[in-house]
């Protein structure tokens, strides 16, 4: 039995996800190819769009961060001015990949606990009209933060602005409906809240900005709009594709929708969230993001305020005892965090929280003198029959 | 049980490789950093060195091509000038990514049967100091061919220029040794010779490139440089890596070493071709590539001249009996690919030997007629017995 992975991907799968990968299968072979088609049409429902509606969905080879490559370096011209929404390092990855391909980058940069206020975006945008794209980030993993995409998407169209979300780590869990949000471009990834296996990046967008962008790609292998066309031409992708991850996915898939599709995953999710957040506070932690703003997918525990707490032996010792939890990203303080996405459920999380509360008491860090009067400690069950299980 | 794939990749794996997935396993976890770390040590001796010689071996996630385009992009200065053999697609592919690039791009181009003669290498990098790069490859997959990449390297070596392998399909499967051979750079990928699933590229390269590439990257994602530090740094990926590919990547290794290492699989490789290849002659076709240059790789076969000969139902009836080929890629004459690389052994090659003779029979081309008069057919058991064992 493997560890349970805490973070924010690769995830702890299902079986039959990882079973649906002990095949070969020729990238040219015709039950591929309908592997292929089979998932680039699910992927719209999830995003609330047909192609009808005038949506394409394109999958990348690589990591979700070859996928928001493959869109700003494809789909900017030459002339173009990006604009992106950052308060994390997954917004400075996208400005990172604009610069690097020289295409003009501005910034409404916020403190990682909050976001620009749409109406900085709405006053930028009124005072630049340079400015052709706008990126945000849906959930910033940095923090695990919920942006406003659907307020920001209707700044973007009131000045008729593309919007492109990155959402990496919403995908699939977040309700996102691109047509009703005026959304243009989305990314995602096949190791997110699928429940996939790392190994390809998806991208939704609008087919009439794939059929205007100029014939001029900045790379061979993420040309998004060539990646489109050899889909288009004959099914099959233009360089060797993930066979295996693309079968694992098409799984994936279909246990979304007998999960009951993005809203039975959204409840899992909250739910396991919840439930962290609950123990996590009970336990004495401090969450970096305010209640209000933050994900039922990632969630910041500042490090405590404890002599003896030593991230790297508590994360060892939580790794000992089978639990995977997620280093920090921040740029100002030291925090760790803990996904609750993947084939997770509530009683992994109760079990994770028995594990932090043994753990810290192996490491002397008493936090629980902090606990809240009004909070008893009922989550949690007595620490010696709690021993007697592992 | 899936159908055996007779084409250059992915390929048929077996089945303890693909078992290897059936984990899921942390990015930033322990075990997994120490399988990176045994991948890269292990792709090092494949190639005749080790960081003591002064090579390293990077890992990018992405099918061979992101491979070849992490190299390109990475490796050649503003002011570089890669000079490229060409003799099939797989070549012009590179010249292609340089172009795309901007970087300066000359070509030695010959018929897709032949290749460059060396001394037309040594007159090109005589007369023309500007090259500083020179790209060939090794099995060009378009046909089959072997070019002589020694005999390149040594020219390369006189003249002092950088020398860069596509090795994509002969990596793992016919013996290279880098030092010796004075080859610089080496790219592949995880789904050929080693006997992976497809998901990432492999670039065995020499560490002084490395250290002196410019701080000027022209991708964010396939940026070879930081890549390498980033692995060398903590021995992680620096975006999300293809964790389950990579497990089963790992027992590849162990799977290749087991069978006596490249000098082992070279052995079945080239009894599969001879099979393949006195078998293919036997039935009436006729190979593409002169005997003396081909590779025990792939072998193309040129379109028989049979007026019933149709080849997408030629490839559908063999599909249908389980046996997957692959079409030609010739720019000037038809023909179709047969691979008999990936967990093939010889009694699969004269199935599928067994079941073209089938489909032809079926398809009404009689191709026996040219049977010459010394090759008895006794590698193909009578017809009627074969039926009845299907």
């Amino acid at each position: 039995m493997d560890k349970k992975l805490f973070t924010p991907g690769p995830l702890t799968t299902s079986k039959t996800v990882k079973e649906a990968m002990l095949r070969d299968l020729g990238s040219r072979d015709f039950e591929f190819i309908e592997t292929v088609k089979y998932i680039r049409t699910e992927l719209l429902k999830i995003a609330g769009v047909s192609r009808l509606d005038g949506f394409e969905s394109i999958i990348m080879q690589g990591s979700g961060t070859f996928g928001i490559e493959a869109v700003i370096s494809s789909i900017i011209p030459s002339g173009g001015h990006l604009l992106v929404l950052v308060n994390g390092a997954y917004g400075d990855r996208i400005a990172k990949i604009a610069v690097i391909h020289s295409i003009s980058v501005s910034f409404i940069r916020t403190e990682e606990n909050t976001f620009p206020n749409p109406s900085q975006l709405d006053d930028m945008l009124c005072s630049d009209p340079t400015i052709t794209h706008v990126a945000s980030v849906h959930c910033e993993t940095t923090t695990g933060i919920l942006n406003p995409i659907e307020e920001y998407a209707n700044v973007c169209n009131k000045y008729n602005k593309t919007f492109i979300v990155d959402a990496m780590s919403s995908f699939g869990a977040i309700p996102i409906d691109m047509k009703a949000n005026k959304i243009d471009v989305l990314i995602s990834s096949s190791n997110k809240c699928i429940e996939g296996a790392p190994g390809f990046s998806v991208i939704i967008i609008k087919r009439d900005i794939l059929e205007t962008i100029e014939n001029k790609p900045r790379t061979l292998s993420l040309d998004l709009c060539a990646q489109w066309k050899g889909l288009e031409a004959d099914g099959q992708f233009r360089f060797t594709p993930p066979t295996h991850i693309l079968l694992a996915f098409k799984q994936a898939l279909i246990e979304l929708s007998d999960e009951g599709g993005v809203a039975g995953r959204a409840e899992r999710y909250s739910d396991n969230h919840k439930t962290l957040s609950k123990g996590m506070i009970s336990l004495g932690f401090k969450e970096y993001v305010d209640k209000l703003n933050q994900s039922y997918i990632i969630t910041s525990f500042l490090y405590p305020d404890h002599p003896n707490f030593d991230f790297a032996k508590f994360y060892s010792l939580l790794n000992e005892r089978d639990c995977v939890i997620y280093p920090g990203k921040l740029s100002k303080q030291n925090c760790f965090r803990i996904g609750n996405i993947g084939r997770i459920y509530k009683e992994d999380i109760k079990n994770l929280l028995e594990n932090i509360k043994i753990v810290l008491e192996e490491m002397n860090v008493s936090l629980s003198i902090r606990f809240p009067k009004n909070n008893s400690n009922t989550l949690l069950g007595g620490i010696s029959s709690f021993i007697l299980n592992l």
